[in-house]
């Protein structure tokens, strides 16, 4: 049974709470930080994403294209479908010479609301291209088409996109093949679950890859988390934890978020990988509970604190513009 | 610590869950079946409603000014902002004199998808009157001019108004009011928190309000109960449970959803009042464990389960609208 997170307060009491567990792994997988079952079975869904390109990366295909490292960062991405990543998205179909209609994710309104307002206005419907995963489709797409794969079931789980795919979350998240639960993400690409304990040590390996032994992948990661950290608006957008978390830290910090409350950091100064996981899959609560995290660990400056406590600990505010009540993290008590 | 009562799963593993409470109770506030934490406080938030109208009733503002079952519905409901509601909310406070800029419920984009799309190609910013509550706030407004109490700070928790609801607060959910917790709801006005035997204890007493020996309290209860389950478009809308449950069931079961995950329900021809709660307050699952409830109560028929069904156990969609898992309450285990 997982510990209380999150709580939301209202005339004093809690009147909402949210359980969660979180791990935090150094770099030879042993537990700095836990609380709650890190054994439990979950799904990274798009806090995949950065491994989910390893295979792009190491086959030469990303160079091959000439894709940018802004590109990357878009390819890594949970994007908020704002112009900016459109227009991205767009041009890096164009250079595969491929489209909107290419993409098999599925139509999805843009998550940030000036853009959702701006296509109801203009009579638009929302397409595969504003889908928040719409820039990994593209780099799928892309590894297709540079190994003369099909493009057309590039979603199917025994395409070798996802053979490789898989082959790869085995070795970061080191847990044999056969051990990895397949799912069907929300943008239908296949995604694998784990323990929460293997989804920290997947970010942490995602920094410290040098124990693979293999220049390629040492390689890959290095290029992910640069361009991830470089291009943090193209990771989520505007008003989001990724991106200010980033832009803040100056890449100090990574951080990537996942679909049904899940959250993953890799802190490359200490050679930490972390994860979190928000039990009822709430959309929030996991920004609460790593910005905590973050403070608890002593990784973040005053400055810091300061620029990133909206995604910490806020006022309830209601219809009128009154408060009614606050919404926090718990204290996590880290012993340092 | 609450069990989990909703499950949400992905590639046949559970990836997320709510824990919760549920309390059922007899004509003499016995406990029927319950789960979990019964004494742990919570706001019924908007199920509150249908007790925040009583004094209306019984001083008889509502009858002076002519108001029609239909509206004590609209008063007694959390609307969709849908144009049939707007077009009442506004009739209603033609009626006082008044108009959408005495509400102080705060503005709120309509809750149903297609008015909130209709109002943004209308160029048009959400109002008061597009607020869930703002039927409720027009019964508010009623009861004041009839009272020729104060209506510009008729929110404020020392009006007679609201004292006037914590007394009848106090007697429908059988606790003093000086245990009663005051928080201020979604739409500025004042709301009591209670433990969820208690909230299961005033649906009783909505039903069999016999005991408190008050033929105007009587009155107002039948009057409440026949408004809610003869007119449910107006006590929700389109698509929404409180509405299509109590069509189905022909007024055989009264259901009012709150905030934060709550559920109400009276059960008449079982003199039994029912309340359920979601630990972490989102929305939707407290329906999923209404359906279920109903069901292992077997207190609907077939062809009643059949059409509620989307409210219970249906499957997750993605974007590209393939199934990837499904939302199911759990067997209650109900030993009847």
């Amino acid at each position: 049974m997982n510990p209380i997170l999150v709580e939301n307060t209202r005339g004093g009491v809690v009147e909402s709470f949210h359980r969660g567990s979180i791990c935090v792994v150094d770099k030879q997988g042993k537990i700095v930080f836990s609380l709650g079952n890190i054994s439990q079975i979950s799904f990274p869904r798009s806090a995949l994403k950065f491994f989910q390109h390893i295979p792009l990366l190491i086959s030469g295909a990303f160079d091959k294209f000439g894709f940018t490292e802004e590109e990357l960062a878009l390819m890594c991405g949970s994007h908020n479908g704002e112009l900016m990543h459109i227009e991205q998205v767009k041009k890096m179909l164009a250079t595969l010479d491929f489209s909107g209609d290419n993409l098999q994710c599925g139509a999805q309104q843009p998550t940030h609301k000036k853009d959702f307002i701006r296509l109801i206005k203009a009579n638009e419907e929302p397409t595969s291209l504003h889908n928040n995963c719409s820039g990994k489709h593209s780099g799928f797409l892309a590894y297709c088409k540079f190994n003369n794969l099909s493009t057309t079931d590039y979603l199917n789980p025994e395409h070798l996109l996802h053979q490789e795919i898989k082959r790869i979350t085995s070795l970061f998240y080191e847990l044999p093949e056969e051990e990895l639960v397949l799912g069907v993400d929300g943008c239908s690409a296949p995604i694998f679950g784990m323990p929460l304990y293997n989804q920290a040590i997947a970010y942490k390996n995602l920094i410290c890859p040098e124990k693979f032994n293999n220049p390629e992948i040492t390689k890959a990661c290095n290029r992910i988390v640069k361009a991830v950290t470089t291009y943090p608006m193209m990771v989520a957008g505007t008003k989001r934890y990724c991106t200010d978390l980033m832009s803040v830290t100056k890449g100090r910090i990574v951080g990537k978020t996942g679909a049904d409350g899940v959250y993953s950091l890799a802190i490359p100064e200490k050679e930490w990988g972390i994860a979190i996981k928000i039990d009822d899959g709430k959309m929030g609560p996991q920004y609460q509970v790593a910005h905590q995290l973050l403070k608890e660990l002593e990784l973040l400056s005053t400055n810091e604190i300061e620029q990133l406590e909206k995604y910490g600990n806020t006022s309830i505010i209601n219809f009128a513009g009154n408060e009614v009540g606050d919404t926090h993290s718990v204290v996590l008590n880290i012993k340092n």
